[in-house]
């Protein structure tokens, strides 16, 4: 089990090592490459030895930051993992594996973080890992400079969907009026992490919404794509993942349903409910699972026993609730 | 020409006037309706009498709000105009003219401010004008409460896109983080504000979509709307002029259009460029005008001609920069 420190110790731990290896997340966003970046580059102005380790590519996205990429030439003497919650989250490639049984520091915001390192920092109250990582580079004596304010402002804007959800704080929007004084150029970070789509997200979003349907006095919405249009899109499957808000996020809507035809034909349903509605308890009935406002299952057959068996399943759940009068 | 006030002189306005009536723009927005429920709120705080009158309805987006509007039975003897850059912006319905023309005092964030008012406080610098009523009201005397702070966090972070646009500096974070201490509830706020989308709304984002056409090595993107299209879908005119930064957002993209078809045939035409092309260079070529990220014209005849002459001023400007080769 890990032992929880504050941030004067994780500091002293930092101050005191060298030839550092910084650990990030598979799959990595802009919160553990940020928080990375960040520290990678404070490590070097106090004149320290450094380098990144990831099991996935870094994406193009965020290549304005100065990292340096750990190869052979770089011997580890100190490990610490930056917005990392447990070790089945480091992947399994580039043999990072081989470092991440050894952590001796994880610095992070997840609750549940599983204790996996040596020791602990983590801050379940901060909205993103940099937002903690911000505090312990000040307490390190290094300014932040504006190329640090970058790294921990993508960090911190990516996590909160740009101030968006709800675990921004107040104290969040501190540390990014504080980035903002130490130089971070916010205009050219939010345009580039936030305003730009590509082509074939576009293109998958035309098709999705000439496909929207709404049923129940317009409580639920459906969009459908088929494996034809998801291929020939050539949309990424995280772009993919984020059209299943578009249903839910209309006005009035209780539940979202997103049917995407898998490869052999059957349906993969992604069912999103704005509160009242349990989205786990319609998955559950057809054989999914998830939360109660994200969840999903798949069904086999073609696309209208998919619709038939999910819309009567979210009938149920709507009469369940009083939000829809039973015939 | 009107007089420039400071702070302390607009407050000490405020404080010795009653029977305070509040202007807002037409088409009012986030912004205008925030600035006007938060005066409104801390007006009544003081135990003075106040009310709102705006052109048009409010739109049922903000009816969380709590706001006093305009009726017969209130007779002015103080007029604030708030978020309103110039008289013509004040809407001719609801006999708003008879006021407008009789301003006694304008706070403003707009550095366009025609100065239509006797005095005006304008805060260029300000992300919203919401950002600068925040500073009045403090200086009012009056403890920000939860919901004068709903009221100023509505302004500022639909004025700012939530914090993405350029005008977000760090003292709109640092006021956002006052308001939230305050009790601003950001989570349902920004749930309503950003997350959801009426019907109209995605209708006519799926008719944009289909008319989507990218051009000189998919530089420039380009929709359109036709009047009946903008009329059938109903969606109210600030939600149109959101569609304008769609075509802009794509990856790759120097120049976003859009056409808009007006009652008489013509066609307006919105200009967004990403920061090297001149938006302004465009428009004036065409008789409008605007910013250097965003201008407009107006041009007679049918789409084809509206299309073919913007298009011919696009290649210029993007031949003019070297980003695209010259036939």
């Amino acid at each position: 089990m890990t032992e929880s420190v504050d941030r004067k110790t994780a500091v002293l731990r930092l101050r005191s090592a060298d030839d550092i290896l910084i650990l990030c997340h598979k799959n990595p966003d802009g919160d553990t490459i940020g928080c990375a970046g960040a520290l990678y580059l404070a490590l070097k102005a106090l004149g320290k030895n450094a380098a990144i380790l990831c099991s996935d590519p870094i994406p193009s996205l965020y290549d304005y930051m100065e990292l340096r990429q750990f190869d052979q030439s770089f011997t580890p003497a100190f490990v610490v993992a930056v917005d990392v919650a447990s070790i089945q989250l480091f992947g399994d490639r580039n043999n990072v594996q081989k470092y991440a049984e050894h952590v001796q520091l994880c610095i992070d915001h997840h609750a549940s973080n599983s204790g996996y390192a040596y020791e602990t920092l983590l801050d379940p109250g901060a909205a993103a890992a940099c937002e903690v990582m911000a505090g312990v580079i000040s307490d390190m004596g290094v300014p932040i400079d504006a190329s640090i304010a970058d790294c921990l402002y993508t960090g911190i804007a990516t996590d909160t969907g740009c101030f968006r959800f709800a675990s921004t704080t107040a104290r969040t929007h501190q540390v990014a009026a504080h980035l903002i004084e130490a130089g971070a150029d916010v205009e050219r970070l939010n345009a580039r992490l936030f305003e730009s789509r590509s082509r074939a997200r576009l293109e998958i979003e035309r098709i999705a919404l000439e496909s929207l349907e709404y049923f129940f006095d317009g409580r639920c919405a459906m969009i459908y794509l088929t494996w034809d249009q998801i291929v020939t899109s050539g949309v990424p499957g995280a772009e993919l993942e984020d059209l299943t808000s578009l249903p839910r996020s209309i006005e009035g809507v209780e539940v979202g349903l997103t049917l995407r035809q898998q490869k052999d034909g059957s349906y993969k349903i992604s069912i999103r409910t704005s509160g009242t509605v349990d989205a786990c308890a319609i998955a559950r009935h057809l054989g999914g699972g998830g939360h109660s406002r994200a969840a999903g299952c798949e069904i086999s057959g073609n696309l209208d026993i998919a619709r038939f068996a999910i819309l009567e399943e979210v009938r149920k759940e709507l009469e369940r609730w009083g939000l829809l009068e039973r015939n």
